[in-house]
């Protein structure tokens, strides 16, 4: 597993800066930031002897752009209330950390914004969620707080070999899955109700999320689908 | 066990309003500050809706004092390093966790100063000693991402709710799928042969097993599929 951590929409320099304190500190160097403030002064005096990781710090201008740098998304909330669909039930950090055991690909770690972390059109697209439990009289972290946690969680401090006989699927790959399951809802009008059908397409890419999928998996299950929807298509024309 | 904070003289305001912030997150009440500077506007502005944490935060002007409210002294190191009393060893935050686990005391978590942490005569004066695994590049966390890390390992979360009111799918459900998508192999005939048709299921399996599927997800999936081979079967017929 190798991992990297992704601020969308950071606000505060002094925040940007005491993720990268945090991450040096538990051995994690790769960090995206996504929209960022412009980072100067302020963002180096809290990231302290952590200067390498703002200094390679990449810049990217949208989410997707940072979808597409990673194999896994893991997207942070605190919201896990009632509104909560069930089914994007997150996973605690340590449930986290069994999962990406033997994870041999790359591991994004998303963050959002301070006042409102990542809506939900945003954690939609991600694989899997995680959550921090904390007391319901105040749930919300600070940003660097949080990372924090992550990443002490995930530190693994005897590295262990990766088994790399497998190529886990990209980003990319489990997104053309869920565009195929998606026409195939269309062809099938099923369900009926539009806001269903979405709801159907955001279980299928929970569960392609969890369920840790292999590139040759995804082409296996994305051919029959495929296959499928071409037959309902010509079907549906004569 | 019930937990205190003590920061043995802090030194920013900063740092203090962000420990009364993260100890409200994980449900601790109890902060004791040995020395600190004034507390004033800024301290509050970082403790953000743990202004009551701060308010009610017990000045002391000695760790002797301190010391004296708790049962049992837990003191906080990064410094692991060969100037080390080897039967000081510290504990990991996990370890620590599974110590206190039935413990019927009041805990004092002490944290030392940002610039230096606590003095050996200080730990000499300690139960116990936490350190957390940190890289070595950069041991030297934050103070309160310390306390962020340390709160959230002690902190007795009880059950999640969100998990609960999901029945995970059952071996049925998921063998149902199994078959639905064996149908669909079929009346698609793809892959054409029957021995890549077997693996192709096997994969779905095995795919399945591994996304720990809930039975509300697994009928979803379930539907659409189910759906396709019907409605597959009869254009085959026309």
């Amino acid at each position: 597993m190798k991992l990297a951590v992704i601020l969308v929409e950071p606000e505060y320099q002094m925040n940007i800066g005491f993720v990268a304190r945090v991450m040096k500190n538990f051995g994690v160097r790769d960090l995206i930031l996504v929209n960022p403030p412009e980072i100067k002064g302020e963002a180096y005096k809290f990231a302290m002897h952590a200067r390498d990781v703002l200094e390679n710090a990449k810049i990217m201008e949208s989410l997707n752009d940072a979808l597409a740098v990673v194999d896994l998304a893991v997207g942070t909330t605190s919201i896990v209330g009632k509104k909560y669909i069930p089914e994007r039930a997150p996973l605690k950090p340590r449930d986290l950390k069994e999962k990406l055991r033997e994870y041999p690909g790359r591991v994004g770690l998303f963050f959002g914004r301070e006042s409102r972390g990542l809506d939900n059109r945003e954690l939609e697209l991600m694989d899997l969620t995680v959550t921090i439990p904390t007391s319901g009289a105040y749930p919300t972290m600070n940003l660097s707080h949080a990372v924090a946690v992550i990443l002490y969680e995930l530190y693994d401090e005897s590295p262990c070999e990766v088994k790399r006989s497998l190529e886990p699927a990209t980003w990319q790959e489990k997104e053309v899955l869920v565009r195929i399951w998606g026409e195939l809802l269309e062809v099938l009008d099923y369900p009926k109700d539009p806001v269903r059908k979405e709801y159907f397409k955001i279980i299928f890419r929970r569960f392609l999320g969890r369920a840790f999928l292999y590139g040759r998996e995804a082409h296996s299950i994305a051919g029959p689908l495929r296959k499928a929807v071409e037959e309902l298509k010509r079907c549906r024309k004569c």
